[in-house]
């Protein structure tokens, strides 16, 4: 296999069925082909009870200095319905100029491009003037425990430290070079769990009806905008992801009902903010039903689920404008530097150091018939080498 | 068995496990008494394909003239976890002046009280001016697909025209004499089903969450009271006693979302008419929900749960008098005309003749250790019996 030709390394990667938590031998093949470019590789496994274990990678070249980090996952989701697949998902077979495969554009995509990226840097340049390293996880799309999070301790322990990094994930809607993510907002759940008194439907005044409560704190949680986005950011938003109360007779009053929601919210607020916010809307929404009532209303408990994550901004800087200049300068797009979309592992790596996103068109992730074109794959591939010049240009 | 002891009937009726469907032996023994009594007995069993056939009775005796109808059912409710009573549930020990058992009060009480009502009316008077009858079944407490309706259906096509019916299923909340009902709210049931767009919760542009609209749609229905009573009714009420989406994912925007409420209303409102408010709530709260949005939100079905059934008042009259007296001279007690609790088989006995219910103290109803003063079953009997002779002196 060519390490240089992106379109011979997505082929071979999308071929390993590495539905998270399974390896599916995609590590091994990038362990032999980053091996025979001269990186020195580890493969930590990291558990944690009640969670499979997970196999990682982290694979380092060249000397103290400035230290660029390229970070990624090679799990995927699920391929669904092989019925809805035109191809084998884990075939890679090219079509009209198309790969397709489970893991083309999220992320599999973005780690061959930056592999054929450095292998034809180095046979221009030789080794830049400083380190790279790819900071790989196999629990991207799981539950995110036993990858980047751990991997990024791990490394610290070892003595690594990173200048910036870059994360590969699929960041552009429609056409290469039209987006960067420069930071991601933060996301907040919780379960409200509404305890009223059970009885018969027909003598709702020996009962507490907890779907009653329910109903007013789900208004009140919904009744305003959180904000109206800041500079960098769009607003704030609040889904109620659900309602259950689990009660299959229409004759009986409840006795419990639960109210699931989920906030990605800008960096106007931070998660303690947020959380006093919500706290005031929830206890809002109890009083108005105890009003209504005219006596005690059911009462409820807050569930949040950890870890929430907290919004960041990257401040502008060596690394997204390095980033910029070589979108421009292949795609002659000028990309626009976004905030959008759901949380990444982006998330954890802000604490190391300074990151972007920059990858492919993400249209098909996560669908049936996931395919990349070819040429941008091969026009990723062009970004990712000319920005390993640039950075290292502007940081030696 | 003497049928002029209304103990003795009781404990021979409880000691038929009669748990529904199974007829458990006490129609049978209904069947010999009513018929060493000099009634002419049927037992015409039902059937309906998906239900189990269920066993009725119809006994009458005496001419053509006034004819007064018992109605009941010998069925009873599961008794539930053996450990919380205190003797066997088909046991009918006695104990400190009550007979314990599934059935006490709801309603082998109220079969039994009858029974012996009548044998000693027949003692004392010999046969009535007009005609008697008990109408019986065996699927009160289940789904009633194969009980009174059919019977009553059944008795007309053989003939029978009834002047009035008692019910004698437990009517006072905690002492006899309190409370006749003259009347029962109607119910009605529906499922609101809101259809949205699935969609992942970083994205709610990409979807339309049914559960905000379900939000709006249940706010929309609890807004405003549905009535503030009648004459004879207390104020129409609605209790949303589920809303369930189903959706185990909080980072994932539902795809549907449903609401299910029960309305137990009064002579204010019709099927028809209650209907019509309830979807033009429900189409405001679905409005408010898409001026909310600013744009198309989920749409919803509804399904109205069959059947739903008629709130009915009895007209003051004969039956009534007649019945109040007996309660007053037995008693002492005024009993007040009701309305109040749930639905029963009076809904429709109705639709052939004026109905009232008068019977046993309900408070140990559906319960472990259901039980009856010994006291009360013979205060009933009077009751009972001085409502024969009251009402047939008066419609001779
Ligand atoms: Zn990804
Ligand atoms: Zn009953």
């Amino acid at each position: 296999m060519d390490p240089t030709d992106p379109v011979a390394v997505l082929a071979g990667l999308i071929r390993c069925p590495s539905v998270t938590p399974e390896e599916g031998g995609a590590l091994a093949l990038l362990e032999r082909l980053l091996g025979s470019e001269g990186f020195t590789v580890a493969r930590p496994v990291f558990t944690e009870p009640g969670t499979p274990p997970v196999e990682n990678l982290f694979a380092a070249i060249g000397v103290a200095g400035p230290h660029l980090v390229f970070a990624g996952h090679t799990d995927v989701v699920p391929p669904g319905d092989p019925a809805e697949w035109r191809h084998d998902p884990f075939g890679a077979v090219v079509e009209d100029g198309e790969m397709i495969g489970r893991g083309a554009v999220d992320m599999k995509g973005g780690i061959a491009a930056f592999v054929a990226a450095f292998a034809r840097y180095r046979r221009r340049h030789g080794l830049p003037p400083g380190r790279l390293s790819f900071l790989v996880t196999g629990d991207e799309e799981g539950p995110g425990i036993n990858g980047t999070a751990k991997l990024l301790d791990w490394a610290k322990a070892k003595g690594e430290r990173f200048t910036a990094c870059l994360v590969g994930e699929p960041t552009n809607p429609e056409a290469l070079g039209e987006m960067i993510k420069i930071g991601r907002r933060g996301s907040l759940s919780c379960e409200v769990r509404v305890i009223g008194r059970q009885g018969h439907a027909a003598y709702p005044h020996l009962a507490d009806n907890p779907v009653a409560s329910a109903v007013q704190i789900a208004d009140a949680l919904l009744a305003e905008p959180l904000d109206g986005g800041t500079e960098a950011f769009q607003p704030s938003n609040l889904e109620i992801t659900a309602i259950e109360t689990g009660n299959p007779s229409v004759n009986v009053i409840a006795s419990r009902c639960s109210i699931f929601f989920n906030v990605r919210f800008n960096d106007r607020w931070s998660v303690p903010t947020l959380k006093a916010e919500l706290e005031g809307r929830i206890a809002r929404g109890a009083a108005a039903e105890r009003l209504r009532k005219g006596r005690s209303a059911a009462g409820y408990e807050l569930f949040w689920r950890e870890p929430p994550s907290e919004a960041f901004l990257t401040e502008s800087g060596g690394l997204t404008e390095a980033l910029v200049a070589a979108v421009v300068a292949v795609t002659g797009r000028r990309p626009e530097l976004s905030t959008s979309g759901g949380t990444s592992d982006a998330r954890f790596i802000k604490d190391h150091c300074p990151v972007v996103e920059f990858g492919l068109v993400g249209k098909t992730m996560h669908m049936s018939n996931e395919r990349v074109a070819l040429s941008d794959l091969r026009g990723l591939t062009d970004v990712y080498e000319a920005l390993i010049s640039r950075w290292f240009a502007a940081n030696a």
